[in-house]
């Protein structure tokens, strides 16, 4: 039974776990990520021999933040590292002497779900990955979109307002403005600090003040019903909807998948979002339309995945 | 040598031509689009046995505007037929005892470009059909995007504007509404009118008056450097550039091809696209960006296209 | 009994009356505009004369298009006519010896609605002249705004859409391209194109082509019930609906009169727009709303309310 | 020499002032808002007896955030109080004996900086105060905009982005939610997130997060050059600069005044504005535009301004 490693590189926390042909994984560690860059490399092989000790593993796959080239070797450029053009596929091969292979997080976790999680047996899949910020992974006919230069997928980064917010990737009107964690946030705060008595459940899961509302914090108070919660998902649900609907005139996948810390919200995300994907969908009612899950293997997702594409190099 | 037949099948004629696996059309025949859709079959069978008389053909590729099912047998629907879910493949393969496949014009038509055309060697290709509508092909890692239910690469129809234009489609805001050709007429038309001195080469083409400005007329006219018609290339160009950022994002290309009726304008449309593109482009300067190139193959990309999709079956 | 003359300067005909204090014309006469506008005075000056042959009057008014000076003296600028910066206040009182005003012919057409038609008693009046353009009038307290270069209630030139469509101005996204006559115009055209069988009835009354639509087709037809000119009241309706929330939230009127060509449709076009401006104006439940209701005196408000302007002198 | 008081109320102070007919304030208090609204009225009447111990006073201005009546009696509505319905002239009428008139905030502050601060001698002022939300002060021929329903100039409300970020109001993309002090500072937030070495000097000025960036910080870090502080008034700049092209084709007025908190920038904010505002005007070229100033009464305005309407009832 041939084995591999998966291997999570966040921000914070690197995590890692030898994973079977199935989808399992049979081992996991998780050490924190180091201050700095330069030590990245080293703390992942020290996860991935970890892991390894007791098992017969053929192969590593790393999920990381950023651009990946297309041949998979390279983090061309990282937002939270200060990794460019980091040739990190070679570094980690000569510290744990095993075949690499380098992907974007967002699509080693999508390659999971749709493998292994909520997409299983679905050929065609996009998976919308809303965090902090929103990442995308796209399956075509059973194979990872890797884009021309490594770099597809970005789904967070089309336009979807012209003349809208400022993105951090320096153009106006991303999906990701209107469709993320942070706008979520910004929503709540600001329909909390407007109506402080509609939100009061909210508020007093964290400091009272609108300030101290956390995204935690907006999924549990909107599970108990918190109408300023409530509001705020739905705002994002009309952006995630739209969003579907765009993909589906693009890429028409058979399933969509909404993972991310956002998506922990389930059914209080996803109903609204597939409703608003039926109404503005292109030529509705005269094609089929995609099913809209919500994800299963919550952070697992990037461990297995990565270690999947591992073996699939 | 294995040939093939491809057939484009348009609404005012239906064009027929034997391919050889380099591409080269080596016998062609033209009929008129019978009006009763009924006797669409016959016709197109009319035409892949003239062609066929001379030379040893293998199969048969129809390209059909509208939405084609996933297998390739059946057009679910097309505007500018009565055609609702139409099994074309059995139709025609029972009239001339050859495979038969079936897929969308817009695909097909990308499809003969990227293989023989202006994408020649790239296998990342996106190509916007530039003509009454917008239509598209998706190349990736050298096969046809497809989608799940036979319906993507529906480039025309994904929003660019909230609460924009109506399309046809029924949803608001597409982008055929801004970047096609009678986008490009309306504009052109609307500008002769406020200021006809100024149109005056344009106005001398037709009638003199704007609405009798053609589409055939804005391209002669923005070539004697008419500066209406030069504004209305400048205007399309500006959101096919943005369409080619948003492309960027999603599916990363290595080229995209600028097809259909307006795109016969090369440069004129192609440059001020192509500058608009590097300006509106996700994370630009810290990724490398796709080509932008026009189409070289004009109306034969089709019948290329088709005949080569046949082969590939 | 202080009587006045009012004139309508149009681009094909100038219409000239002699009003009573009541608003009512006592008399009237209609020339064609002469092709040169170098004659226009002379022919502005012999419908004057013609009317006032048989009834004392103390001043004339004049409602030119374009802009004219604060002093009520000079037409700055004017699309449909090749004046620039003419003095037209004196040329006209060097040929009639009267006291003369000139005002922009939304003004007049705006203030005479608000003081004998769909305004009659209230002081705070919208008007939206929705012709081929959008233009506009506003009254703030019974009296006219004019603004201070004479420029003011340009309504149609405020921006609603980033990124919309080009107009004639030289911005992009003016209300005047998503609620005027032309726009309406173009969606029934677009929407009989794409389906004739539903628009039989509408195309029945031009050349049976879409292009053959006219205007007065569209508002008969909608009369009659064809779903396709219905639509097109519908679309405007919702842009008419969001401009009358604008100017609520910036000018807070008693009554908005929808003026013009199009608003001849009465509560086909009226009906949908309350509606929407009942959804859309700001801090809907919680604040008074304008009436809406449709302009009375026809093409006569320009006449009177021009003549009643020159006696408010 | 006729003297009146002119009241500010605020959410945190009101403070009042006794204020000439050249707009000198003579004396002046300060008190603290109670939170209990029933005791704002008395507190409004100790600051108005305070200051008119030694002054001979004819009237009383009252300026009040929220919606007031057409008759300047009743605050209707107000965000930041429990007001409904409010009678508020006579309840302070009866208290300090006196005739008094309620104003709207914005409205006072428009009216005293148009009186005697940097509107001085011009007949036609838009003021746009940009604090935490966006407000608005109209004067047109020398008179007070206020409404047929007393809430008109509210100019935060009309919408400038179709689909755009919800507003407190429970529209979408109301221009407050653009080009607020609150936009501003969630534009610098997310650009020190992204960038906090870009942004070291404006996070100096903190707790050295993002989060703890205030509205203060960002003017005193843009003065010294900080370039994520320069950036972020330069996007709110582009709105201010929109917006004032949108109120000169509606009201064109002879100066647009900067006020509010986030006006203290001055040129910082005012240079970019006016620039844009130059190239979105519309029929830039071929008409007269206005002035753009930033106020220069600071937080007197409405003192001054309440005081003012008080004489001039």
């Amino acid at each position: 039974m041939a084995l591999t490693v998966g291997v999570d590189i966040g921000g914070t926390k690197i995590a890692a776990g030898v994973v079977d042909e199935e989808g399992r994984i049979l081992e996991r560690v998780k050490l924190a990520t180091p201050k700095d860059s330069g030590q990245v490399a080293a703390t992942i092989a020290e996860a991935v021999n970890t892991v390894r000790q007791n098992h017969e593993v053929e192969a590593v796959g790393l999920g990381a933040a950023g651009f990946v080239s297309a041949d998979r070797a390279t983090v061309l450029f990282a937002a939270n590292m200060s990794w460019r053009n980091e040739p990190l596929r070679d570094r980690i091969a000569d510290l744990v002497h095993l075949p690499v292979v380098v992907e974007n997080d967002a699509n080693v976790a999508a390659w999971g779900e749709a493998r292994f999680g909520a997409g299983n047996g679905v050929d065609n899949v996009v998976m919308l990955t809303i965090g902090t910020g929103v990442g995308g992974g796209v399956i075509i006919d059973g194979r990872l979109l890797r884009g021309h230069f490594g770099i597809g997928a970005e789904l967070g980064h089309y336009r979807v307002q012209p003349g809208g917010l400022l993105c951090g990737c320096g153009q106006h009107g991303c999906l990701e403005q209107y469709a993320s964690g942070s706008a979520l946030t910004r929503l709540v705060k600001a329909g909390a600090a407007r109506n402080p008595e509609k939100a009061k459940l909210l508020l007093s899961l964290g400091d009272g003040t609108p300030e101290g509302i956390a995204g935690s914090h907006i999924t549990l108070a909107a599970r108990e019903g918190d109408p300023v919660a409530l509001e705020g998902f739905a705002e994002v649900a009309v952006w995630i909807g739209q969003a579907m609907a765009d993909m589906t005139a693009i890429l028409d996948p058979g399933v969509f998948i909404l993972g991310g810390g956002v998506s922990e919200a389930g059914e209080i995300l996803a109903a609204p979002a597939r409703e608003h994907y039926h109404t503005v969908a292109p030529a509705t009612g005269q094609r089929p339309l995609a099913e809209v899950v919500t994800a299963t293997l919550g952070p697992d997702a990037g461990i297995i995945g990565a270690a999947d594409l591992a073996r699939d190099r």
